[in-house]
């Protein structure tokens, strides 16, 4: 059974949203779990326009408590109970959101149909979410804010049974689960087999890193190597790098400079600032370091690994 | 000079956004003055697709603190900051809005580049503003919270002179304001020109009312009597009238009696529950009772008399 591990641009400009541009949102589908990575005004618009399953939602990530990155989120939170949501929803953010959230509630005299468990982010490599296939981590970005990347990365999964091995030692098949998990095979009259000969590496372990919003700094290279996907801000071509360092926001050269040292196998740009009509330099000026660089748009989909 | 006096529909739905409709929001330009009925999710997004001036928005009406009214009020605030806005933003609401605004405004860590003026509404007829043309007052809705519909009332222009009578008692130019005001004309040789001699009637002063979100009560017919156009929640079509009245909220026949109880010459429905795909019965239902019902539709831009 396959196991899908794709992700959904819903908005990819930085601070301002535009007539056709929104800002920061996307939707990871992970084998039909799905996590919402920040949410912006808006976003509940583009999970509908994007035929996106907007009530499987159970957890939501929101990486900083600048408004491009969570605006959209009470009126979600909202809609949520008007269409009689009963699931608990699960939000990881940091300091603030919380408290923004209740308030506006308070003020609605609105108590929701569904159970919200809020999960305070406050440092990197803090493990926010785990279940049997996937885990997520905090990662420390370097930002004006408190602000954290995500970091999904995929458990080992069991290793595979070689069909031949099955046959040729005539395994029997409540034997299979515990050579899956690594142990060996003893037959009938005693021999020893080790589980390098009956088992097959299982598909190597996939991991996503979304990185934004963030200043230049190496601090979190270690956390998101080889990630097969890397979703770096780049909010400014290179010439404005001295803007960039004042605001404390990346370049296409910062991003792909971070991609190259982490060694990740793909890097998607993303938070253009609105000043940008064209994003096809963006991606020139990346490849110039790291050549598997793309670009993220509205309504991208792109499989992860 | 001809005075504009005109209302954009930026979104007229209830309660939740879809992929096409969104939530309350009206700009109104009365001659190049704009001010904003209600700032739903997506409100900034629909003032630039239509093209209209977000900047010169000097006045904000929020109609009460239920979401699909004001979620988008924070993310127009923000980017106005953004965008480098000097000029005072004035923001007329309801208990609450201020509160939600300087959270998030605290959280964010941001201190605007523009002044704020939150004026508090607390009861039906209030003045809100007044500048030489125009005023606008609250309009006591009946709703789960407190909520303010607004009427906007041209003052009385000055009376126009008879260019006939300038010429019968060669009236000199300096006495023209006075007499525009009501003043009337002595000639040189002491004969008394009564004021109805030598002008005619201004244009009758117009008048807008926008009453949402509310349910059905005649407290408010006084208020916006001979309208020249009135918008009017209907959210249902008259079918779920025993909704309309558990949740606070009128149908079309309801907006329709309204209409026709207080005399206005146009009705405009709007707020129409998700639930609803083609509005054409709205229309004709209301029409039942008030012949000239129009609808609103997003981007609909309409001359008030």
């Amino acid at each position: 059974m396959s196991k899908d591990f794709r992700v959904h641009i819903l908005g990819c400009s930085a601070a301002i949203p535009t007539s056709e541009r929104h800002t920061t949102a996307q939707l990871l589908n992970y084998h039909n779990k799905y996590f919402l990575l920040d949410c912006a005004e808006g976003t509940q618009m583009q999970l509908r326009r994007l035929r996106l399953p907007m009530m499987k939602i159970n957890h939501i990530f929101i990486s900083h408590m600048h408004g491009d990155h969570y605006l959209g989120l009470p009126g979600l939170m909202f809609s949520y109970h008007l269409l009689g949501r009963t699931k608990t929803l699960n939000i990881y953010a940091p300091d603030g959101l919380k408290e923004i959230i209740e308030l506006q509630f308070r003020i609605s005299d609105l108590k929701t149909s569904y159970p919200i468990k809020y999960h305070l982010i406050s440092q990197g490599n803090q493990l926010l979410y785990e279940d049997t296939n996937i885990s997520v981590e905090a990662i420390e970005m370097h930002h004006r804010l408190k602000t954290y990347g995500f970091l999904f990365r995929e458990k080992p999964a069991l290793r595979n049974m070689r069909k031949d091995a099955i046959e040729k030692y005539n395994i029997p098949v409540e034997e299979i689960s515990r050579l899956k998990a690594g142990g060996d095979f003893v037959t009938p009259d005693g021999k020893l087999i080790t589980n390098d000969n009956i088992t097959i590496d299982p598909p190597p372990i996939r991991k996503y890193a979304f990185c934004s919003d963030t200043g230049y700094t190496e601090q979190y290279i270690d956390q998101i190597k080889n990630a097969d996907l890397l979703y770096h801000e780049a909010t400014f071509l290179h010439d404005k790098v001295d803007i960039a360092r004042q605001k404390t926001h990346c370049t296409t050269i910062d991003a792909a400079n971070i991609a190259q040292k982490a060694g990740v196998k793909q890097l998607m740009l993303g938070h253009y600032s609105a000043r940008y009509d064209d994003m096809k330099l963006f991606e020139e000026e990346a490849k110039t370091v790291f050549h598997n660089t793309i670009l993220a748009e509205e309504g991208l989909c792109i499989d992860i690994g």
